[in-house]
């Protein structure tokens, strides 16, 4: 099957279906390589890991498949310097860090790894696949990497971006709707915080572009995937249905967390890191927005949080987490990532024998 | 063609698509008969209406179409009383009714119709479909609305509220996601202001009731609608579509307004009528933001700024308007609602081929 069989065929993939790449943990060795080895695409987010340690998790993932991976960066552009006085931020936070024992950490003088060290490692490395959120890659980093054949993912939020993203090169467009977890993939729009859902933005985008759409946000079974098909997609990108999965490398409080939570109690929050991310909604975000804070500017807040969210979750306090996940938790199964992909190959081919014997 | 021939046999229709019912002046009896007449169940949204009025709607739209057609209201629950002082607001409201050269109106002794007025209208019209949203029918309603037979659609955000309403005793439910224009029919939820998606929310729906579903929020084309029957609905309903179309009641500039704006250029605000609604950001809704005011409750909010959106509508001043419109903007097709139906159509059995002979 597949409409695309061109654009899955490049990505060395049987089922139209890439495993999102996910910043924090989850994207374990273990589960790109179950999802690469039962025909979908795996990914690993790497926005927050140094580049050696990058090169160290390449050749686990290598070791354990010899399938293509997918290896997402956020675009450069974020503040290197903290150019805010902290202090209010570092008020709020130090009841919270006190809470669990602790001091509120230093400002440290890097908040993020070098982008351009990381992207000198994918381009050494000759990976046949990339993807890039939160902006474009540069002009010479995209031309490195064409130079080395690599197929190129950009991430839209709306038209203008994706748009932006075909101009400048890329090989395809996830169109990332508002019930996806995690941060936001915005670049250029002036409502970060109040995103356009998969169901308007997939075929938006894909009347606005050439290039193959790859639809996410809200996906979360068989019924997703051909939903997404039928908007035009030649592709679902799936991150909330994988973070849950036995090989997923987030804490068990936060898998529990998400286990707990229903629909309605996620909410789009810059509190976290300082850019729009859709996360459980938790007394932490509910304080932050009662004092009407203004949390520092990405990557600032992320590092200054960082600590605060992974002592929580070691100590199974959701409240202090930042737990990111989409809207379809009622449709969770904390299941192993081969088991996932089988029951949602089963799943997509009872929905089209089902849409096919209804509508005749 | 149709999954669940006996529900849409049930709603005299042969297309399984809704025209939502939309206060405000949208629903003429041109639009709701155009629907009717080209097989979709035409809606009146009769919520601000006096009941005298409904009534000489109903022997209009009776005399443009003999086909059963749908009446919503919303349930009852509002404040029948102004709880609140009302003078912050009065003061913030006063610089923009200046601006129009008008006074800032007396708050009225009422803010909306009497419900039981309305309801009463309703069951002694004996209708064949009616629906309700932001809450539940009394359950004397109910009860006098079966023995007539009528067909009892409700509307639900979360799982929750889809449960409440199937023991409520309702026949079916629209799924209304946050892609939706207007007001959130949400009546059971924390997070009135961050709501669920249509590809999330469909789903979850669908697995928990036994009732038929009815997908609404981001619908446009033929691929939306075949999208929502691949999550499980039993139909859409669509309102963003219809709006637009040549037949709908909203002045000029409104469906100028929306012609104008991108896909992500609106905003969940209760900031219009005091209750959450999706309508495009503009100068009003940003400086109630910005002075982080509160909105009075609904309906008491709706009706100190009705007559300063009506004039600004009349003015062509989209910044003091409440352009009430959902997600999908780029799809809007200004033609006749009888050649939106026929569109449609087409785009179904397009899509469906194009899944069938893609997947195989």
């Amino acid at each position: 099957m597949n409409r695309n069989v061109a654009f899955l065929s490049r990505l060395g993939i049987r089922l139209p279906i890439i495993q999102a790449p996910m910043a924090g943990g989850s994207n374990t060795p273990e589960q790109i390589a179950a999802c690469c080895n039962a025909g979908i695409l795996g990914s690993l987010g790497a926005p927050y890991i140094e580049p050696d340690e990058i090169g160290k998790t390449l050749a686990a993932i290598r070791k354990l498949t010899d399938r293509p991976f997918n290896v997402n960066l956020f675009a450069p552009g974020w503040d290197t310097e903290l150019k805010v006085q902290p202090e209010p931020m570092l008020d709020f936070l130090q009841p919270l860090y006190a809470e669990l024992g602790s001091a509120v950490p230093k400002v440290p003088s890097r908040a993020m790894p070098v982008f351009e060290d990381q992207a000198e490692l994918l381009i050494r490395e000759k990976l046949p696949i990339v993807s890039v959120t939160m902006g474009l890659f540069p002009e010479t980093v995209m031309q490195r990497l064409k130079a080395n054949g690599t197929f190129i993912i950009g991430t839209a939020t709306t038209v203008e971006e994706a748009l932006a993203l075909e101009r400048s090169g890329v090989d395809a467009i996830v169109a990332q709707g508002a019930e996806a977890g995690g941060h936001r993939g915005a670049f250029a729009t002036k409502n970060p915080g109040s995103p356009v859902g998969t169901m308007a933005l997939a075929p938006q985008i894909v009347d606005a572009v050439r290039l193959p759409v790859i639809a996410s946000g809200g996906i979360m079974d068989g019924r997703g995937i051909v939903a997404a098909l039928a908007l035009g997609a030649s592709a679902v990108q799936m991150g909330t249905a994988f973070l849950i999965c036995k090989e997923s490398g987030v804490p068990e409080s936060y898998k529990q967390a998400m286990l707990n939570a229903r629909e309605d109690e996620t909410v789009v929050t810059n509190t976290f890191s300082g850019r729009y991310a859709r996360a459980i909604e938790n007394r932490y975000t509910r304080e932050m927005l009662r004092q009407n804070l203004q949390p520092l500017p990405f990557p600032w807040q992320n590092a200054m949080t960082g600590p605060m969210r992974k002592v929580a979750g070691a100590k199974n306090l959701p409240d202090l987490m930042a737990v990111y996940t989409g809207q379809g938790l009622r449709m969770l199964r904390p299941i192993p990532a081969a088991e996932l992909v089988s029951a949602l190959e089963r799943e997509m081919r009872a929905c089209l024998t089902d849409l096919r014997e209804s509508f005749v």
